[in-house]
C-alpha cells in the first residue's frame, strides 16, 4: 500500500503560542486527553461529565443549570447561542467593533432574525450608554448580543451596567467570552448575562474543539417557549439538555478525549484559582504592553480597555509584517496573530493565554524582536 | 479553592468497547493526539492537513477535490450534507429504515426540505430497485439520501444499483458511512456517490469528534449555485473550504489534536490496507455471528444484508437487558449496545470496529456471556 511510504509519524516543532489562539497546553491536559476512551454512555462518563458541568459553573461563576460543553470550536458555541433562541422576524441588536461582532451579525441572519447593529471602530469599545439607551428605545428587541474579548482587536468590553440594565426586561442579554473564558473577570450571574459561550483553546489552555456554554433560566424559558423548531439538529439545546441531564438521552456521540481534556484543564484552572489565574494574566499582560510601550510600539486598543490576554499593537512604518512573523515562527518557534479583516497587514495580535501566559515566553518575544527589528 | 479537594483526576476503568461505537483507540493514535499542538494556520499544520485529506480520497475511494473532515461528530457530518445543499421546497427522499434514516429526515425537514420517505422494517434493507422505481417518478429530486450502515439495526444498505441509476441524472446521492468507512467495502468514485460522511470512532479508531465528508463536482455545483445562504455558519461548506484548500481563509480554530489523531488513525488503516483490514472485519464479524448462532442466538438484521462490524441480535425471552449489560460492563470491562429507539429492550448491538475487531474480544465476549446466562 502506498499508504506506508508516502505518510510519515507527525513530528511537529515546538511552539510557543503566542498568537490569537490556541494556546499552549499543560502536558498534564495531554496525559488526560489520552487516558482510554469510555463508551458515551458509560456510567463512569456520565460522573466525568457532570463534574465537567460543575468546574464549568465555577469558572463561568454561575449556578445555572445548563452549564455544558458544544461538541464544537467555539463558532459552534456562538451558533449555538443564535440558533436555539432566534426565531424567524425576531429583532436582534449586535454590538459590531471587530470581526466576531460581525461574525454575529452573520449568524443571526441565517437564523432569519432582523438584525441591527450598534457599530463602533474596530479597537474600540462600544459605550455602554449607547447601547442601553438604544435598547430603551427598542423595547421588542428579543436578543443583545456583544463580544466581551474581541479577539479581533484586543478591545475589553464592559459588561456590567448592559447586564444590570437588561436583567428585569424581556430582552436576552447574549455575551461571547471566547477568548476571556479564565483570563479575566466574568460573572455571569452577577452581571446579568443570560447565554454566554466560550472555547476551550484560549485561557482555558485545553485543545480547540469545545464550546463551553451557559444558559440563564431566562434564556431557558426562551428556547423551550419556542414556537418553531431549532433550525440545527446537532446544535438543538432541547435535545443536548436530555443527554447531559439525568435523562441521558442519546443525542450524538460525545467527543470522550476532548472531554477528557477539558476536565483536566478545569482542574488546572481551578487548582491555580480564578482570582490568581486573572491576576497572572493581568500582570503579565500588563508587562507586556509596558515593555513594547517603552520599545516606542503603539498599543491598537482603546487605553483603559485593553485586554491582558491579547495584545493588539499597531505594526511601524517599514515592517513587514508576513515575512516578520514567518521568522518568528521559523527562527524562534514564536506564533503571533497578524490583523484580521480591517486590521490585516496593520497590527499585531500577542496572546498570553492560560498556560502560555508567562513572563518568560514575553522575555523570549522581546528579545526576537530586537534581533529582528532591532 | 475546593477545586482541588472536589475534583480528582480521572482514572477511567479499562473498557472493550464492543458497542454500536466508539471503538477502542490504538496506542498509537493517542500518543499521537498528545502531540504538542501547531497553531491552525502553522504552515507546519497545512501539510497535516493535506495529508489527511489525501489519506480520506484514499479510504473513500475518492478523487473528490473536497475530502475533508468536518469539525464535530459524525451527526454533524450528516447535517453538514443537508444543510449545504437544501433549499426550502427541495424535494428531498430518504430511505427510513432505523434510527439514522429518522435522524436524516429530522435534519433534512429542519432545513426546509419537502421529505418523502422510502419506509422499511427497522432490519430490512430497502430494495434498490423500489428506491430506483420511486426515482423514476420523482425526476425532480433534488436529493436521494440513504443509510449505508444502519447502526440502529446492523443491517448494510446495497448501494451499487442506485448510485448506478443516479449517475446521469439531476439528483445527489447522499449516503451514511459513519459505521461503514474503513470496515467494509465503500467506493464512492466507483458506485457514484456525490455525498459521503463518517465519524471517526467506528471503524476508523479514531476518538469520536470528527466527521469525514467527500463532496462530488455534481455537489459542488449545486452548492456553488444555490440561490439562498446556508443556514449554518459553522458547517458552511463554502467558507471551509477556503479553509482546507489554497487559500487557507480563517474560518473557525480547528480541533488540532483531533486533526493530529485522525492523522495518526488513517496512517494505521492504510498500513493495513482497506482490502486486508475490510477482510478483517468480514472475518471476525462472521465468526461472531455463527458462534451465536450455534449458540441459539437469532440474528436481528435480514440475511445476506449484515454488517461486518455490527451484529444485532435478538433478546431472549427472559433476558434482562439492563442488568446484563450492567453485568457484562461491571463485571468484564466489555461494553455493548443495546437497542435503540423500537429496538431498545428488544436486541443487543455487537460492534466489532477497527481496534475492536480481533477475535479474542468475541472469545472473551462469549465466555462472559456464558457465564452470565449460561
Amino acid at each position: 500500500m502506498s499508504g506506508l511510504r508516502r505518510f510519515n509519524e507527525l513530528r511537529p516543532p515546538e511552539r510557543i503560542l503566542m498568537g490569537p489562539g490556541p494556546s499552549n497546553i499543560n502536558y498534564r491536559v495531554y496525559k488526560a486527553m489520552s487516558t482510554p476512551i469510555l463508551g458515551h454512555l458509560d456510567p463512569d462518563f456520565m460522573s466525568v461529565m457532570d463534574e465537567i458541568c460543575e468546574m464549568l459553573r465555577l469558572v463561568f461563576k454561575t449556578r445555572n443549570r445548563l452549564t455544558i460543553p458544544i461538541s464544537g470550536t467555539g463558532s459552534s458555541g456562538m451558533e449555538t447561542a443564535f440558533v436555539n433562541l432566534i426565531e424567524p422576524e425576531d429583532k436582534v441588536i449586535i454590538g459590531v467593533n471587530g470581526l466576531f461582532g460581525e461574525r454575529m451579525v452573520d449568524v443571526a441572519l441565517r437564523c432569519g432574525a432582523r438584525v441591527f447593529r450598534i457599530d463602533e471602530e474596530w479597537g474600540k469599545i462600544i459605550d455602554p450608554g449607547r447601547v442601553v439607551d438604544t435598547l430603551v428605545k427598542h423595547p421588542d428587541t428579543k436578543i443583545f448580543a456583544i463580544v466581551h474579548a474581541e479577539t479581533s482587536t484586543g478591545a475589553k468590553q464592559p459588561l456590567e451596567e448592559i447586564g444590570a440594565f437588561l436583567r428585569d426586561k424581556d430582552t436576552l442579554f447574549v455575551v461571547d467570552a471566547v477568548t476571556s473564558l479564565g483570563g479575566c473577570e466574568l460573572k455571569v450571574d452577577e452581571w446579568g448575562i443570560d447565554v454566554c459561550y466560550s472555547g476551550t483553546q484560549k485561557c482555558l489552555s485545553v485543545p480547540p474543539g469545545l464550546s463551553p456554554i451557559t444558559l440563564s433560566e431566562k434564556a431557558l424559558y426562551i428556547l423551550h417557549s419556542k414556537r418553531s423548531r431549532v433550525q440545527s439538529w446537532y446544535l438543538d439545546l432541547t435535545l443536548i439538555e436530555r443527554y447531559w441531564g439525568e435523562e441521558r438521552f442519546y443525542h450524538h456521540t460525545a467527543p470522550v478525549s476532548m472531554l477528557f481534556a477539558l476536565h483536566e484543564g478545569l482542574r488546572i484552572v481551578l487548582e491555580e484559582g480564578m482570582e490568581r489565574r486573572i491576576e497572572r494574566h493581568q500582570t503579565v499582560g500588563d508587562y507586556l504592553k509596558t515593555r513594547l510601550q517603552e520599545l516606542g510600539w503603539e498599543l491598537f486598543a482603546q487605553e483603559g480597555y485593553r485586554l491582558p490576554m491579547l495584545t493588539s499593537v499597531v505594526l511601524p512604518n517599514g515592517v513587514d509584517d508576513a515575512k516578520l512573523r514567518t521568522r518568528l515562527l521559523r527562527d524562534y518557534g514564536i506564533e503571533i496573530g497578524g490583523g484580521l479583516g480591517k486590521t490585516k497587514g496593520r497590527i499585531w495580535r500577542i496572546g498570553l493565554m492560560g498556560e502560555t501566559c508567562k513572563r518568560q515566553n514575553v522575555e523570549l518575544f522581546l528579545l526576537a524582536l530586537k534581533e529582528l527589528i532591532g
